[in-house]
């Protein structure tokens, strides 16, 4: 696949058939139909050596499960040569792992400015540590679980920054009040129909400040419904939040 | 598709094409053949009452986008009769939206052991908040950043609960000694080759106590690299660590 001039991903994987998966629908497949972004897939598994194809061996100092070696991974990475990738300062190679950094909304919003972004997919135990080290990988987790494979990871973090790209969605409004976006958590939300019988028989109505007409009310209501939730749901959130609005206030004095 | 006796996944969704995506293959993909898990994607849009099939409208109180109804919503939800979901009492019902609960891998133990589980899988901006309440959805994020819709979060949700049904993954070991199982992130591993000329020509080695023998030293190093690396990268989950040590402690006085 050629880069066409958008966002560019590099994905280093032993599942080469991952991809791009469910990214081929819906509005981050419109997008790669426009060009407004591209991948190349690597597969590691061309880099073996060995007549068997073997990418991993087992961990130094005992334990169960098998890890990835530092040799394929390197020629593997640097085999990236289209993007001319081992000339470029700063472009940004990261390795999925739930030990990693945690993904944050402002991280998706910085990986999706840059041009060009390889991501590695582990599989097995994991990765030699000492080839993260040295072409400097960073690790990046998408939560605090375990999954399958980077793939899945990789995915998320494709999916989250595709969304942001200029002309992937039509309403950049829809962008600035979604849940992050300020800090908090989305207020509820509700549409048609206004009076709405369910099937247990109750009569379940809109907040009446929202069909009030009522700017002012309404922008004020959402608030007091975000930090409520964000406040019961997400106290790591909410102490941020207001240590932001403490500054805030204290810089304005 | 007939439940066959393992974890099975309800999923409510508009891309029912998506699924089972990347968890047709490797060891999801097996275990999806062996029978272990099995799937039934509901069609939001079959619920759909008039002839253009829509199943969203505009949100009271003004913004961008559009929300899912709530009698759609529940229509598609109570359709699951194959289950009897609506007679049984405890049987989990999970939005997954960035407003919600973070997955851990706590809770992905125990959605592994739930028989039946339904995932409602949002598009636009989201559901209408009165059926997420009448129907007892709970909401669940797989993280602090907004997706292209619920469909990726549902994936990742089960691919973590996957690998943990009983005959996916062949060895329990891998499973005990992972990260977060202990609370701590994963210690660095190595593997072959010991001493690794890479292509800058440093020779990087392995960490002399990992080629030891001594099991205990081993042992105390790796713990040490994990909570080094908690400390360092993830002060909210090494304040956690600490606080469990030490009632740990106090409980034994």
């Amino acid at each position: 696949m050629i880069n066409s001039g958008g966002w560019h991903v590099n994905i280093l994987t032993l599942f080469p058939d991952m991809f791009p998966g469910y990214l081929a629908q819906s509005l981050s497949g419109k997008a790669l139909e426009k060009g407004l972004w591209s991948y190349d897939v690597v597969n590691i598994r061309d880099f073996a050596k060995d007549v068997h194809k073997s990418v991993d061996d087992t961990p130094y100092g005992g334990g169960a499960g098998m890890l990835m070696r530092p040799d394929i991974i390197e020629e593997a990475t640097l085999s990236i040569g289209g993007n001319k990738q081992e000339d470029k300062k700063g472009c940004r190679r990261i390795y999925l792992s739930p030990r990693g950094k945690p993904l944050t909304q402002a991280m998706v919003q910085k990986l999706a400015k840059e041009p060009d972004i390889t991501l590695l997919c582990g599989r097995y135990e994991g990765v030699d540590q000492r080839v993260l080290d040295s072409l400097g990988y960073e690790e990046i987790s998408i939560g605090d679980y375990v999954l399958s494979g980077g793939e899945p990871a990789a995915m998320i973090l494709m999916d989250a920054c595709i969304r942001l790209l200029p002309g992937v969605l039509g309403n950049d409004e829809t962008i600035c009040e979604e849940s992050f976006s300020n800090g908090l958590l989305e207020y509820p939300q509700y549409t048609r129909p206004a009076k709405w019988l369910n099937k247990s028989g109750d009569c379940l109505e809109v907040p009446t400040v929202l069909l009030s007409g009522n700017h002012e009310n309404i922008r004020n209501w959402r608030l007091e419904q975000s930090q409520e939730l964000t406040k019961r749901r997400r106290p790591d959130l909410w102490k941020k939040y207001c240590k932001r609005q403490e500054s805030a206030e204290n810089s304005k004095k």
